[in-house]
């Protein structure tokens, strides 16, 4: 059994960790890594965790879990593990990263982004950056994977076929975005309070939301140059769920006629099948019919639909997962799967829960 | 593997079936049974389940599903299946019914509270009640298990303990419960449409919904009498879950002295302790602390606290279950798994999903 | 125009007075009292708002306010107004306090149940109870007004005519309440986040919520002596609304001929409408009908239902209000005008806001 | 009092017409029209209105409407209107026409994208588009206006200064809007049942909804020429509510020194101040604020922001309203008010519902 040591249990994406766990045969958790909760019962912050376990939170004592765990899960605030990470850690024991702090392989971009120094930017060569579906065979044999951000994991899969094989103008990419509330993670905030989320949607980030720099690397790597896009998050009343809407211009071509045309239907549905079709977690939508969060809630699903507009010339894609899971604790045991060696699929089969 | 046909698997609580099954290791749909989508891929109606099968609906044909079952569901409306079963099909498969058909063992009372005409009330005999931790003995060897109601799981398994061993006055029970949308079902119905439901508390069937005499029946087995109680449903705007809140007063009792004394808490613990201390699908919580249904969602597990009123020798119970696991498919597949022999658990051991 | 203070304006109730005050002819907000906000503009905490005022939020001053205002509304923690308030400031102003400070005419019971030291008992006296429809003739000529609790509100009113008119057996009665979040305020607390209240049902207070004996003390006036209840309130995920189901047993009377008969419907109605008939906020629903909240969201009404049940010689009677307007702000408004010799309705008389 | 009649009362749309029409001092609903609910009182379907009305619901007949009302709102099916409307009928009468017959001056478009013929081509000519902002002058006198639809309303208000002013390129606009369940109407259909929208975030129409032309109408207007758009319709978990969240590149032009440059925040607001500064129902918010649905509940307001993404040089816009209100209702009842000279606010002054 591979023992789990989780820094920051007791978040939302450490809990989802716990809950994928269980069901996983080849690993345990063995220690509740947790800041405010150390000395309780974990079942008894989430009851249901009840008759899973009846550890107690201790420390976030990344040090001794090295020593203890095969692989540390960090659900921690962004340049919590950037600060306290070292070799001698990986040394030791692999790392699998929720934050942001080894995402980015440019350590400017992360420090202007993140307005905060990077303390181990050393170690950011180290890592690799887990989208299994695009990074997988570089992730084997690492002992620090960063684990992508929600919505970009969504944003980037969505977009990168089309960008990889020229289909679409990288520079008129727009990602369009909403996500559920648990996405804000646990903190007593007043405006995650249930009434001033529920009945109601709104942008935050426009602009400047931090994930932005994370598409835009991917996206600069299909597109094999440097690309900027426009990127705006909003908050929807529902508790789990990424929907990204994602725009962008076809690529005009010359015919041989002179005039201009654009790719069409089976350029795009190939293109998506060319990355995609062997991908169990990505499921294609037939052309034209649109994905929705509800089905993928619970799932390390991404479902992906997309169209033509006709008359504007543009592509409209869009990708649904749970922002919880693909987005966070399913994608992270994802990577524990290809570190050590497991199928990748490995306790993360469950249907997904519908309504 | 366990050849499994459902009628009604495009309802919510067939829906589920499918969801749970495909976790199943020992059983396998083979037959999609359905009224409105003959023909359709399951998976273009319930898209959580797209690449967990690629089967067609089929039309409801109980008598083909014989041939070709080990074991039949039947999620339909009332009145249904008593119109259709025959020994003939009981010969040949076993059947496992969420609709109410065979739930109530006294004929009458099922004509009075439903309405209808049953059709096939000798069959009532051959039925269990399948509600498993208190009827798993008898259920082993039936072929008709008629699977309990949400509510009235949720409500029965609550308070049975405290009137078996006659610590409360069964005839002072009165349960009032809140139920998630999905109890509702899937027809378009303007009252379940989700501006209607969305926003609101409202009760319904006050005094005469379905599920009384259900509860009564079992209250009263375990009365040693005929029990009447009040029972009021409401309808709670979210997806899953019922909470039942029950009241009972506690049996007073002479003292040596003459005085007139009550059980204490210790007395009541004891009692749920001697009933489900070793069921795996029971939690109880500690006296004191209550349960909440956000614990339970996708699981089989019925949660249960209780407290004393000493200001008024009430007993204060309040159970929790997801009313579309435990309330229909769950305890389905429960009396699955106890008809063919197998671990009540499996397939019923994912963790509860929160948030 | 009647100068309006309020202490708490960036509370939910406060806010829910600056929104109704807005629309009322004879009374402006001068000052907005805040502890958390103060030299913000109230409008950038409430958008809702903007347009409407241009003031900042100013400190909680309330001898200040007392000088300045013709009336002070208190939206504020328990025990704070008892501890500041004085023979002084009641001299010159009108305070009307959505706290629970002035509610209890019994000071022991007060400190009993909220555990604190009562700092002004003495003012207690001063204070009337300001559920309006049952005293509004000892408001007239206050200067002090304990408006009461949302669920007190809900629950007194929905029983009250027939334990007054001995239908009822008081000692019988149980109340089980659901109510919005809105009620839990707006603080910054986990348990209140989106995620955990989304998708839930939860008991909360379970035999020692505060409001039991502000309940108790009006039942006790009714019946005309001391009446103990349980009373169990939950948590539903919506922002407003309160629903109240109360069940009680029909009060037994021999017939001529030595048999027991019970209260039936009609004297039920007829004694709702004796002390409810020519009351505009309530609405007492034809007999069977079951009030929804959604029916009263944003607006001052009490909607009530009643059905007896014969099977158990038991009424259940169910009332819903919107937990910010009857439930403290509506009622608050409505006891300045019956305080300032205004018509009861003004600004009051808005249609309940659906869907 | 204007004598108000409403062809689909029973509607959401329709029924918001009363509630506001409840509050209006100077017009009053005499004609409850309904397809389905006849002879049934219009408070027993929409138990929010009990104590305002005592009216039956009558048929939808629009020849004897014409007769007995100074003015008819028609909240009906697209097409609908347009097969019984006639001149004769717009003698007698003003009609407020809610559907989409007569907001496309175009027909071909009109019946393109609605997949209908036209019935009364001719009276569109005597239509007015009757975005209040934008029209009001063309809208006294006439007798016939086509009150815009829900997303358009949002949509165009949001964007029209800036391409009015040329500020951003037309050509570039993406429009991505999300709103509240209630825009689907009050049809029972299974994808609106409470547990199909819940928790879960849909697009749907994507390039082909209906509201894409008369964007596209107006847009052209302001941008002197015709322009194509692209418009992303999404189904948000809430009642109320649409939030636009539009993209466009600004506008390049040279300098002196023949550098290219884009206009800056100051000319952005500077145009959204040209229009609307005067405008009682449009709120612009400080350059970088951004709306949220939750503030508009219940109102007639459109809350406006935008910010400049200096990397992408393109601007963000995001309108928020309540469709309900400013997209259907409220805006047909501003109409009503210009259409009979009085003060455009009338009815229509209440705050934001919140929470």
């Amino acid at each position: 059994m591979i023992k789990v040591g989780i820094v920051g249990a007791t978040g939302y994406a450490g809990a989802e960790l716990v809950r994928l766990l269980a069901g996983h045969p080849e690993a345990e958790v063995v220690w509740y890594g947790s800041k405010s909760y150390v000395g309780q019962d974990f079942a008894s912050i989430y009851s249901n965790a009840r008759g899973f376990t009846a550890e107690e939170c201790r420390a976030d004592d990344i040090e001794q879990m090295a020593e203890d765990c095969d692989v540390i899960f960090t659900a921690t605030p962004q340049g919590y593990l950037g600060s306290i990470l070292t070799e001698d850690i990986l040394k030791k024991t692999c790392v699998i990263d929720l934050s942001a702090d080894y995402r980015l392989s440019d350590i400017p971009t992360y420090e202007k982004w993140y307005g905060i120094e990077h303390k181990s930017p050393k170690l950011v060569e180290q890592a690799v950056y887990g989208l299994c579906e695009l990074h997988r065979n570089e992730t084997v044999g690492k002992k620090l994977v960063a684990n992508p951000g929600c919505y970009t994991t969504c944003s980037i899969l969505t977009a990168y076929p089309l960008v990889a094989e020229g289909l679409i103008d990288p520079d008129t990419l727009i990602i369009d975005a909403a996500s559920g509330t648990s996405g804000a993670g646990r903190g007593a905030k007043v405006q995650n309070l249930f009434c001033e989320v529920n009945e109601s949607m709104k942008p935050y980030g426009v602009t400047n939301h931090r994930h932005t720099p994370e598409i835009e690397q991917e996206i600069s790597l299909a597109a094999g140059r440097n690309v900027v896009i426009n990127f705006t998050p909003h908050l929807a009343p529902m508790n789990r769920g990424i929907l990204a809407t994602e725009y962008a211009s076809l690529t005009p071509r010359k015919s041989g006629d002179g005039s201009v045309n654009y790719p069409d239907i089976s350029e795009i549905t190939a293109a998506y099948e060319k990355y995609y079709k062997d991908e169990y977690f990505i499921r294609l939508l037939p052309a034209g019919q649109m994905p929705e969060t509800r089905w993928v809630e619970g799932s390390n699903f991404v479902d992906i639909g997309y169209i033509i507009d006709d008359r504007t010339h543009r592509v409209i894609m869009v990708g649904a997962i749970d922002n919880l899971v693909k987005g966070a604790a399913g994608q992270a045991v994802q990577n524990m799967n290809i570190l050590f060696g497991l199928d990748e699929r490995t306790g993360l089969t469950g249907m997904p829960l519908f309504p």
